[in-house]
């Protein structure tokens, strides 16, 4: 099923950039966001978030931990978790990203500053790490399950990967190299036969791979994948299954355990299918991530019920109200679809993509770009407490967004994933030009029989109409792929029936075509097997989910005191909808278990129907606001529910 | 709101001992348990689960680490966690309050043993743990969140106090003693200023006053719950509130944070305001208390549905697949509850005692006594693994009950309980006697007129029919009171309506009276406010809740496939229920949410009501037994579930 593209794709400005495989991506250098939704949030990124993250990693002392260790103090002053390294490295990635994206001079001066760092601490070898090996510090390698050395290195990987395809082979590149060839060293065939607690190396190294030619880091990668799951980690309190050395990659039948861990690994797992041709491989990493996306996902897109471990739990467990579903499970969500979507040629993956970046990733940071949900749970039951702006927070959901976390992965990996938007965007797979996410930008690429320009118009997902302008096509065949999501059902591509995807060829400059999709509000219900939403219902508009908000509703209603009134009307607001609701007159009881309300004393029990309910009187009709989730918790303290009881 | 007692309590044989409040227990001296399920489970107790327990606390060396410590060796084999100690010491109080019941020479002398160890181990100012102080050890007290030492004297002295009112004064009691006074030494207004993580120390402290009338006991137990609440524990990622810290006793409203330290603490708090006749702290725990069961409390009785923290959620967050329960908790739920019975009169919380043990701590052991479950979920999505009978399991749910675990609190927890279950059954305020509990008994006591001998039999809870038979009364007034269980709508005694309490004054010898309790089978719907069961009914019969379990399905379908027929009949099976169910087509589809069944493209969306559903097709109705929550997983591994779907 893999086949080799045509065209030399070395050299593309893309977060993932396969040597093979139906698609090909278009980088920065070939798309622009223009505009919208996720321009903001790339303005936002580029002018508060990543100064943000620096200075957060300066005053914690992650950075000075590297000044430390070159100093040869560290052992006495470290700071931080065991992987306080990679949040450096992947504020720096996101600083790479951002350089590629505008060219920005001073992030290009404080990324080399801090190579620099990194290289006075690197040891002959190519070891790097501010938190072992060292007199006074627990030795190299000595904790592979929860040391994070190599998971280390694998955001510095991909940082220098990034700096690579901008056409920079400086400092970090050169760190970076060191390390990968250090690891390959140590942990090769002749090495330590194991592998990292937290998966991340793998993706890396193949990447490194792909932006080198040297085969060695594409075996490497491979080892690395084949030893998981044959139980080379110890056991412990959450199981193999945490770190996904329960079960030989190839004998997985869903994604569990830790869901970032997950994520990075399958990523990793796609990407070395791909550039070894192995279509086995890539056949069972689809299929994982689909039974994963079937029964283990939120309708957010978030993934992971568990807080204890942070990981997925068995399908269908998915309480709202003890959603997990990590910022950065959402990241390696995006970067596992968004691989799939170019070695399958599949633009479904598109919607798993879009549906995460609107609902997982947005949500994480606040509208300022300053504080972060580190978890997104569908249901909050209590207001969360203001975090303050110069606080540490833990990880927990009982504060709202927070500027920094003493596990800190979140704002960085949010930072590099909107500096590299772009790269999400379209594909070509040499016969023409495949839109996967619908947002105004420019395109500039080639295709077999020339160039193509194009220019995307849209207020989408404000409003259903897409307009794609050709500049510039080619005189021979050529086919534009717009991606129509699956729920917009009665979409229309100049006024014809689409579905799935919408195809126009040969157009030529000048020309335009118009997608209209049905972006109205519409209401979702849920597999039974989800328990915890029984009877109740969501609202979506277009890609994005909507939510009460207690804010939305009358002083001294939480979202949890009313019902939505069952056959009302639901009205598109044009931003989220407008609802009826009604106050429910809680019980109160001593206990909250009693009979039915019609049962009486020496009757024959009788189960009552899905409409029974303890408690009989409601308060009068209210028209209440839904609002898109993601902007939830920007207005102040508030309770807020995705699925809602429908009376 | 406390009255004194007139005859002097000291010297009874019971697990807890006011010396204040509307009502005394009766001892194991007074009562005896002659038959039925409890007979059973203490049978069990004495010849199979406390020899268990300590092959287990030999085999994994938490014995040992008292021969290591006073060999000087402990340090560097000291095996188990920082409270093995206590787990030895519960061994010990569940041995002593068994040869309180029943004169075991053996287990007699097998204490004395264990006592003279940890006596060898003491040091001269009392001074007492196998896992600090010593050289190459952390120094006493250095880490008083997670260390536990002040938890572990908690449980010596409450194995002590056992021994006390035997009327024993033998070695235990000594060591006990000489670290109660360490501990006021130590923690007294001149000393460390603090608590421990883990209450346990103050209910210990005031029993240890009431068995030896040393006011300094209780004045330190005073110190150590006044400091509670007031930030002098460590913030950590779990909050204050995970050790109570985060708030002062008198001003929280309600439970919170793990929930075995928040019983023990309550447990703790009542029994102080109890001798202290302090009526504002006793309302204080009470209201705590009641909305924690209004609230916090599954229907089970269990409490606590986070993992991550073994604690209690937010209001209403109580989901049955999340659902921890850990039977440590239903332990200190019944010592919270018989405490509050005994402080204020009301019986109305025998209820709750006698929910919590038929259907947590019950639920507890296998019916051989010789594995356990720690955490008693409501729901079970995926058959657990057998547990091998060699294998120390994680406290984790992957695993069906489990001989012994890491960390192992649980098996002596129930064990203690189990012997010392007669104390819980009976009471006298001096004008009568009180049953509590409905169990077949004998009661051999004094009221103010005179002595009192009752014989108890029911086949209760099988079923409803308690008769009490009076073989001596006084000649004057006494009432016999008998608690009516809040669910027993339209009991009689003797053929005339009763709620609540049943009364009968003035029995002579010879004389009986026949309480009759409808025990058939009735159907219980949550509190709206519980999402995870909307739509959801649950069965009980008489106390016991009973549940689906897969093996008693068709082969091929697990729990989560069937739902109740509605308006279908249940029938009575005399131990559980028959009922109508239904297999569930699932739809299995790619993503599971979707647009209701009726909704059409382009149509105004329309909130469906609480009967939509995403599938409709159902199967051919099926007869299927559910059985006692407590008896599940006793035949081989299975799914299950208490709140089943009701179409």
């Amino acid at each position: 099923m893999i086949t080799m593209l045509s065209n030399d794709t070395r050299g593309a400005v893309a977060p993932a950039l396969p040597g093979a495989g139906r698609l090909r991506p278009l980088g920065l250098d070939e798309v622009t966001i223009t505009g919208g939704f996720w321009a903001e949030r790339q303005h936002v990124n580029a002018t508060a978030t990543i100064d943000h993250c620096d200075a957060w990693e300066q005053r914690v002392g992650w950075i000075d931990n590297f000044r430390a260790a070159a100093a040869g103090t560290v052992a006495q002053s470290r700071t931080g978790r065991e992987f306080s390294d990679s949040d450096v490295y992947k504020l720096v990635e996101a600083m790479a990203w951002e350089v590629a994206r505008t060219g920005d001079p001073r992030l290009d001066a404080r990324i080399e500053e801090l190579a620099q760092l990194f290289e006075s601490v690197q040891e002959p070898d190519g070891y790097l790490s501010t938190k072992y090996g060292r007199p006074g510090q627990e030795p190299r390698y000595s904790d592979l399950a929860w040391g994070h050395e190599l998971y280390c290195y694998g955001h510095l990987i991909q940082a220098a990967v990034a700096r690579l395809r901008s056409g920079r082979h400086d400092t970090l590149v050169r760190v970076a190299l060191r390390a990968a060839d250090h690891v390959c060293e140590a942990f090769g065939p002749q090495g330590i036969a194991s592998v990292c607690g937290h998966a991340e190396i793998e993706v890396a190294l193949v990447e490194l791979y792909r932006a080198t030619g040297q085969e060695r880091y594409l075996e490497q990668a491979r080892l690395f994948v084949e030893r998981r799951g044959t139980g080379t980690l110890p056991d412990i309190e959450f199981g193999r299954s945490y770190y996904q050395d329960d079960v030989p990659v190839r004998e997985a039948t869903v994604l569990r355990g830790h869901a970032v861990r997950a994520m990075y690994l399958t990523a990793g797992v796609v990407d070395l299918a791909v550039e070894s041709a192995d279509d086995e491989l890539l056949e069972i990493a689809r299929r994982q991530f689909a039974t994963t996306l079937a029964r283990r996902t939120y309708l957010t897109g978030g993934m992971g019920s568990h807080h204890q471990d942070e990981a997925f739990g068995d399908d269908f467990e998915l309480p709202p109200d003890r959603s997990y579903c990590e910022t950065c499970a959402g990241v390696g969500a995006v970067m596992v679809a968004w691989r799939l979507a170019l070695a399958t040629g599949d633009l479904a993956y598109g919607d798993v993509v879009e549906r995460t970046l609107y609902n997982v990733v947005a949500t994480s940071p606040a509208a300022d770009g300053r504080s972060f949900f580190y978890t997104n749970p569908l249901h909050k039951r209590v207001p969360g407490q203001e975090a303050a702006a110069d606080e540490v927070s833990p990880r927990a959901l009982s504060r709202l967004r927070a500027p920094w976390f003493e596990v800190s992965c979140c704002p960085t990996n949010v930072a590099r994933t909107f500096a590299s938007l772009a790269g999400y965007v379209a594909t070509t797979d040499g016969a023409g030009v495949q839109l996967h996410q619908l947002v105004p930008c420019r395109v500039d690429t080639r295709v077999d029989g020339g160039a193509v320009r194009l220019e995307v118009e849209t207020r989408y997902p404000q409003d259903g109409d897409v307009v794609v302008r050709v500049l510039e096509a080619p005189d021979g065949p050529w086919e534009l792929s717009l991606r129509v999501p699956a729920w917009a059902q009665g979409a229309t591509l100049d006024g014809a029936p689409v579905a799935r995807v919408a195809r126009a060829t040969d157009l030529r400059a000048g020309q335009e075509v118009r997608l209209t999709l049905p972006v109205g509000v519409r209401t979702t219900l849920p597999d039974e097997r989800i328990d915890a939403v029984r009877g109740c219902v969501a609202f979506e508009r277009g890609p994005v989910v909507l939510c009460l908000e207690s804010t939305d509703l009358p002083t001294g209603l939480e979202v949890d005191d009313v019902e939505l009134v069952p056959r009302s009307v639901v009205e598109d607001s044009g931003r989220g909808a407008r609802v009826r609701m009604r106050a429910v007159a809680h019980a109160d009881a001593a206990w909250p278990y009693g009979g039915a309300a019609d049962d009486a004393a020496g009757a024959v029990p009788v189960v009552p129907d899905a409409t029974a309910r303890a408690v009989a009187p409601r308060g009068e009709d209210l028209a209440v606001e839904l609002v898109p989730y993601h902007s939830w918790a920007n207005r102040g303290p508030s309770t807020m529910r995705i699925w809602i009881p429908a009376g």
